[in-house]
């Protein structure tokens, strides 16, 4: 079940000054950074507020750190923006396999390592009226490295 | 002081449609319904998650009611899918007129009615690293009409 808006993830071209838009115009502060090799992007998280199903809502600023990753060929068609929104769920493996199951197309064959050590799978956009849709399982408290 | 993730706008092309994938894909259902004129829009509400702040986060679904309208407009370019973002705070006027004096283009020089009574505003997206964003105070509690 999804129980939350986990985070909106905005392409950008240069991370470091997308960060500090948002610092300076909106007071947001970075929580964590990584880089994610397998997904091809340097990333930051901001988060923005806690959730009444225990999680946070977060921005995710996702520089692409080669041109044929999957956030650097939209970049490169679309320009800066809404890449991807991402709900919460306790249960990504169950609800990814119920999902499909509905003739929605889930693009990994299992959950993938996203940000924070969370386990992520995504839908297919043309599946999803025009969204690419995550759905993200969170890192039990306290395993998460940042 | 942006306090939330207000909602997410999506904009659709049929929005009975897109409020039954959202609910037969996801469970999600309809909180609230609204035309607003000004805007140009029919848009149903879908509550996702309760905020640390007081508030809430809801999936913003957005059909236009005329082509010459801004979603119209955007949905006749770009098809399907995430139209805007949306922060929510006490304090849309002080807010937005602070951000102004940052050097935001605030594309409103008043805040205008939004969802479920409301007070917004938007910042103009080629100022916001391509992300149409906009900043809302929620009608204070039990006068929203829905």
């Amino acid at each position: 079940m999804l129980t939350r808006i986990d985070h909106i993830g905005i392409a950008c071209f240069d991370l470091d000054k997308t960060v500090e838009f948002y610092r300076a115009t909106y007071g947001f502060e970075v929580f964590h950074t990584e880089v994610n090799e397998e997904q091809g992007v340097r990333e930051a998280m901001l988060k923005i507020n806690e959730t009444s199903d225990g999680g946070a809502s977060y921005l995710q600023l996702l520089e692409p750190t080669r041109e044929d990753s999957a956030v650097g060929k939209w970049l490169a068609k679309n320009g800066e923006g809404v890449h991807h929104i991402a709900f919460g769920t306790a249960d990504v493996d169950g609800d990814s396999e119920a999902i499909r199951g509905k003739g929605v197309r889930v693009l990994y064959d299992e959950p993938r390592t996203g940000s924070m050590g969370s386990r992520i799978t995504f839908l297919h956009p043309k599946d999803c009226h025009g969204v690419l849709t995550e759905l993200v399982t969170a890192a039990p408290a306290g395993s998460a490295d940042h």
